[in-house]
């Protein structure tokens, strides 16, 4: 999509639109996660970004079916959104040398890296139920129920151990 | 904070950090709320919008009143994170020229900029309580608080009139 050319005619374009913002998000988070697991010190927390990667590789996977389900080219957007919360996120790792502290720095930003995606797939899955793609709706769900279990798997984690040790 | 100079030495550095990081954002949401209010075309939205400008202003005085709580210089740090989502909600506006359509991805935009918020008021919560300062702890509630009714309240909205009208 060119800027400002009005591509976006209608809800369908905006759907796939957004699909394609979500599909070059995905692909960003999977290179940034690497780092993110060099960088925690924390066992479980090394462990949770381990899963989540792998999960992450899953989310793009549904998302090719669903531009296939919906008859789109599978490709994706830039997303000046996802760049500047994991540049934000990179850009304050770098800030810290504590590796508790940098532990917690890194949960938070996963968190809003999970945030993003579930604001982003909450309304994709509004749109495809209006447009009357349920189908795609039940694919989206899924992707969106693992980031709500991921983001609250990282609440617990900070409350719980990562938050105490670098206070 | 200057790049890469490892100016965040303890977690009370990186609470500092994070309240800066949303006085900039909180600021920049109050510049961008008056253009989204222009675009958009449902009474309802905008009313939500406007109701919402008013409540960010109010939020910049929560955090200006928990710098001075907890003896920290008010000011803003870069947040490349929201400017990010920023862009991109501009970017996408200028997309599309149907009427319900935008209103649709001002609800998605504006949405976003909720799901940041509230990622980073509940990490900035939890900080606070484990250095000890539940009285910073219960000011940023208050914010938290407003930015999850105000998500709720769009969702509603894009469910119950705007998604409808653009579809």
């Amino acid at each position: 999509m060119g800027l400002f050319t009005q591509d976006i005619k209608t809800m369908d374009d905006l759907f796939v639109h957004t699909l394609r913002d979500m599909y070059y998000a995905e692909n960003q988070i999977v290179k940034a996660l690497p780092e993110m697991i060099e960088q925690a010190t924390d066992p479980q927390l090394r462990q949770g970004f381990e899963t989540h990667l792998t999960e992450t590789k899953g989310h793009i996977q549904r998302l090719e079916q669903v531009f296939k389900m919906h008859g789109a080219e599978i490709k994706g957007v830039d997303c000046p959104a996802i760049d500047g919360i994991i540049d934000e996120a990179e850009e304050v790792a770098g800030e810290i040398e504590d590796k508790p502290v940098l532990d917690a720095a890194l949960i938070a930003a996963a968190q809003a890296v999970e945030h993003y995606e579930i604001t982003r797939y909450g309304t994709l899955i509004a749109w495809a139920k209006q447009l009357g793609r349920g189908d795609c709706a039940s694919v989206l769900q899924k992707n969106l129920d693992e980031e709500k279990a991921t983001d609250a798997k990282l609440t617990k984690m900070a409350e719980q151990s990562v938050n105490r040790k670098a206070a």
